[in-house]
């Protein structure tokens, strides 16, 4: 048996090679003529013009020969900034296992554990295959990145109404073959891939404990190729919703710097409708409506991922610059200032709210407010000043926490209140980037030539308008085509593992394996 | 209740949004002049002076114009390389979460997590609200980040003695507003807050298992507002001891590069001062005086800790030139290597000082062997050559385990060793950097033109004598001023949880929840 | 007895002082001069040349003196890249550890996290003392990292047939001391180091539950001085299978990009080597042969281990350009995407082969099939195209899961899969060069003025030529010598604890104290 599929693979792959691996037309595979003269015109306001660098040509020549140095190690700076903050993001993935997995019980630890590492392996290959064209195949280069255009292959679907374009989808970029086998391309594919990542692991949280592995495995076809990308195309890859402030108008269309709403919305609305089709684990409600507490099985595993989730935010908000030199990208340092007091406030504010509110400051609950910071500020976090931060970080560290017990009185089981930080609080950070954004960063965003303002700053209603619309898109796509999706895929897979596995817990029937052969445990 | 809680906090952030938010006199915010031709000046030994741009600009219009963009890449390289260093250093407090509960018991690992985790969250309010500007309100721009002298608005308090200016307290930059809202102010903010943190963690682990979380909390905001950026002022932020060789001809002044006194030393004798104040576990000490070993629970997650805290270190030593590009930072690789092998040299020395002590390489000494050897270099680790960090870190990998053992001979009950490593290893970083200092590096170090030498280079006893006022400086204000505010507030807020509780295990009379629920343990 | 130790190793110390730490004829220690004009000549296509720069002191001053800066900026760009990649490899070593605990028993769970700290004390010092200079002592400046050529100072043995030079070992760097105390060489040392150190760690997998601490001790001497330092000169170092293409025609020699032969097979070989003379576990193997699994105490361990591994071998993989900026170093966007897409790709066909064959995809042959792709892609992730990555980490899942049968079948007790994950795919990796490398990059590698060009590429056998002959030398040396070291030190040094330690456990016996003290344990 096992022969027979490394044969079939071998002779897979040998096809393969001979037809994807063949690198035709390839860009810049080979980093070399990427980041070049071209990229310091514009860096600085006093940077050289196009004019400026054609002149010099014959003016000074050894100049215009270095600024081709310069305008690499520009370049340089900025990949490399995109593929660590990357790297940082990816890491968030060991966040998120142990935060799911020290949330729920032992019984079912190996399987939470599997589900994490799992959409990782699952959500490569969707995004490789079609999630990253679907996204940006019709958003063109990054500058920050250098290289010349390649994903803006005219390949894409739009509607066009009144003379306004609204793309609705990208189609460049599958397989990462040909053309698109290019530095810039893949530094952009890396970074995307992790954010894409990040929104498919929220929903394991929520739908932990009863989940059967080979649903989960279809879901994460699903986020990965369709859910993630089309909403990431209307907000990020110059789809409809981002162009909403050039065509209609509307401050700078929807906004959302690292994805409060792509990333975190999505995956919490996700969650929000695959816990309600997967139905509560055992014993969660009673009878009587009211809901048990299922304490979670190791704190300090969930307060490690908690730690690593903070620490990898640094690259998941100020990476989202997409670099570091040129044209306001030394921004990050806000960035990454906002991000930890939002973090900050979001923490104290729960600690405080559960003292008062029941006593004891909740080690789950402080967790989940500093998480609720986090996801809150990350749409805001380029647009707003650290008092700011600091008071939309407060308001999510209350939040969340009421957002927990609302779950609850829904009759929803969200073991380790994924749709409160998540959805939730992802939903208020877009919605306080049309409040709180102050005009000092964003010019030229969804190509406005003005900063991002909103109400509170002078901007009226129209920035938070675009917010708004967003959220109300965010609803019906995030939660209502995964409701549709959920619903389908049950009478198709059935989701849900026997009531005798779920008892016995789901680690030896889902994955042969048991977390802890070893350690005694409390009946 | 809940409800009225949001809708005060709603009302205040409103409030403040109008007042804190609008950001008055914003210096460069948006990050775009920030980094530009001056920053070329005097990079290299064979960089333009300021003679060569200003003639530039008519001889060779197209390069100077280039030296804006080479300016900013500079500022862009430095600026994004003490972010990435700060969130390896943010990092490290996963790494003191699991060492302190690793080498607890499983009762109160809850707790102590918790109090790692909070720790973070009141450290950045309180470093927000006056701790940054007490400590670099009066600093000045640093070079390395570009932008404008801010910080330096001729606020500070300071004592004029013979014509010479010995500072005490900043006082600019309170909560980052007006022309502090600025993309160099903020990176600084970040890196110089996480340090802080670091300090502000360790007398958690000494203090573990018998505090009380509301005596921690105000711990918390003493640290981060009052007793860290005092010291941190007179040795960094410009203050007397940086002044000592200026003002008073002892070499460079005090020299600590990355913090084993202003960040080690500063929390292991608070720690040591809270831990006498707060007296010993139940149990550790007997009637005869001898001490009980209590053995940590979770010994893979205390060592998963001490890798995670050598990890971020290369961010806490190498980050600490506050730049990669210009004027010497690429020390950075030489401070990296001495971090390594001080670390390496810690271990090994503490792992065969156990063998021969008691036979086997106890594996909790060894981590905190490792520890030693990354506290002592922290000082000396820029000024040094790798031969003598190795002979520092073997020193310091002896001391420690001394260390720990003089602890219990005074009856100071310490879980975690945290005196030993951060404490006594901290003075003797400080020290080592007044005997090791090869005159290699640090020209112009608080404005002294000449690289920092110490004893055994041939430097006499003035760098030594500068080193040890500040060792002496930090018996009285790390060690003295807690030891007060802990007498003080154990008279109004007691700090000791009952005999009762503590017996118990305090992690459900504390926190409300176990750490470890389903887990069988043993009596 | 501590005292006498204490003095003894200041005596010691002043000693060295005055010997090892006086930094004679000293490169550039203080990171002033490295990094300057001449690091800008051929950075790019369009980059000035050597006599542009000439010319250009007399014809255009100031951009001459502005190259300084340029030049400096390119080499912190690539400096700062490579000591942040070297940060996220020894980070590995975290990964490493719990991996290794996590699959192995609780009764031995603090031996093993004892050995994975103490490796990399006792890596640093043997790589310290000669492992570097042995590597890399005869191979020169790396021009990404700028500085005067040092490491090359024409000590080194070699033989030379038929007028071409085969390098055996290099000879100089020995401590780091004299010129060799510069920031590029330390930059080098740091990154090299971090390698080493995942080599040697290897073994404490596949040798765990059953090493004595005293022979393991002698065995990281023998790894770090010499075993991986002398098959990394003859691959990295300038030594003969580096030249194979050179002096032999043989496509760009031994090719092995970040060392899926150097560092894994290296690892794996000798761990099979170690295993075999250390013996199986007691209870491994039945009388009649068969292999009775023995599961893994703690899987939420183990998978936090394997997501630290991925996260860190994005520096392991993107850092081994040992650059950011300048001659084709942009490729690391690439490296970064294959690595991704292998280890995607490995996790994700060990699940569907696992689940085809036992029904189940446990979870701890998904975590090793995701390193068995990153282990694969290591040497060929900067030749080969992102579908063809996606190949290799597909055929690398399915290789480890037949691998781990096949060890089991030998009789070779290995705990942790380490033969299959880094003997089996790293050797896979190696050969996979010399298919798949798609003439995309390369150029200039070991001296030979083409891209690299695989089998399915129209290359040939030339390359693959040199990857057979590398998998050859590595059989002899990594395995062979490696059993014979084993061998030897089993006669004067017993490898192996006793029967009764081993069946109570060794972390008592071998390390003093118990790894969870307060746990109850099942019989």
């Amino acid at each position: 048996m096992g022969r027979k599929i490394v044969v079939l693979v071998i002779l897979i792959c040998t096809l393969l090679a001979l037809g994807l691996g063949v690198a035709a037309h390839a860009q810049d595979p080979g980093g070399v003529t990427t980041g070049a003269a071209k990229d310091v015109i514009g860096a600085t306001p006093g940077a050289p013009t196009a004019d400026d660098l054609k002149a010099a040509g014959k003016t000074e020549p050894f100049a215009a020969k270095l600024a081709d140095v310069v305008g690499q190690n520009k370049v340089a700076i900025n990949l490399s900034w995109v593929l660590i903050a990357g790297f940082l993001v990816m890491f968030m993935q060991a966040g998120f296992a142990l935060v799911e997995t020290g949330f729920t019980r032992a019984k079912n630890a190996a399987h939470t554990m599997l589900m994490n590492l799992g959409i990782y392996g699952i959500g490569v290959l969707g995004f490789f295959v079609c999630g990253f064209a679907f996204m940006y195949g019709a958003a063109g280069a990054i500058g920050n990145l250098g290289g010349t255009p390649t994903l803006a292959g005219g390949h894409e679907l739009a509607l066009t109404i009144l003379g306004h374009k609204f793309g609705l989808l990208g189609c460049s970029g599958f397989f990462l073959t040909g053309k698109y086998y290019d530095v810039m391309v893949c530094a952009l594919f890396l970074f995307q891939m992790v954010f894409m990542d990040t929104a498919a692991t929220i929903p394991t949280g929520a739908m932990a404990e009863r989940w059967r592995i080979i649903s989960f495995v279809i879901y994460g076809f699903f986020m990965s190729m369709f859910l993630y990308p089309i909403f990431g195309n209307w907000a990020w890859g110059g789809g409809w919703l981002s162009q909403l402030g050039a065509n209609c108008g509307l401050g700078n269309g929807y906004v959302d710097f690292a994805g409060s709403g792509v990333v975190h919305t999505v995956g919490g609305l996700c969650a929000l409708a695959g816990a309600m089709v997967l139905g509560a684990r055992i014993g969660k409600f009673n009878s009587d409506g009211s809901a048990n507490p299922i304490p979670g099985h190791h704190i300090p595993m969930a307060i490690l991922g908690t730690l690593i989730l903070a620490f990898g935010w640094f690259g998941f908000n100020p990476g989202s610059t997409l670099g570091a030199s040129g044209a306001g990208n030394l921004r990050i340092a806000v960035v990454a200032v906002n991000t930890m007091l939002a973090s900050a406030a979001g923490l104290v504010a729960a600690m405080i709210y559960m003292t008062i509110k029941v006593g004891k400051p909740d080690p789950s609950m402080v967790a989940n407010g500093m998480l609720a910071g986090l996801v809150a500020i990350t749409a805001p976090c380029a647009f707003v000043s650290p008092g700011e931060s600091l008071m939309i970080g407060l308001i999510a560290g209350i939040l969340v926490c009421i957002g927990v017990a609302l779950v609850d009185k829904i009759h929803v089981d969200d073991p380790v209140g994924a749709v409160a930080v998540h959805g939730i609080n992802g939903i208020w950070g877009v919605i306080a980037v049309g409040l709180f954004a102050d005009g000092t960063y964003g010019c030229g965003l969804n190509g406005v030539a003005h900063n991002v303002v909103g109400l509170f700053h002078g901007g009226g209603l129209a920035q938070l308008g675009a917010q708004l619309i967003g959220v109300i898109t965010l609803g019906f796509w995030a939660f209502g085509v995964s409701y549709l999706f959920f619903k389908g895929m049950n009478k198709i897979v059935p989701m849900r593992v026997s009531k005798v596995e779920e008892l016995a817990g789901i680690d030896m029937s889902e994955t042969g394996i048991t977390a802890y052969p070893e350690f005694e445990m409390r009946r």
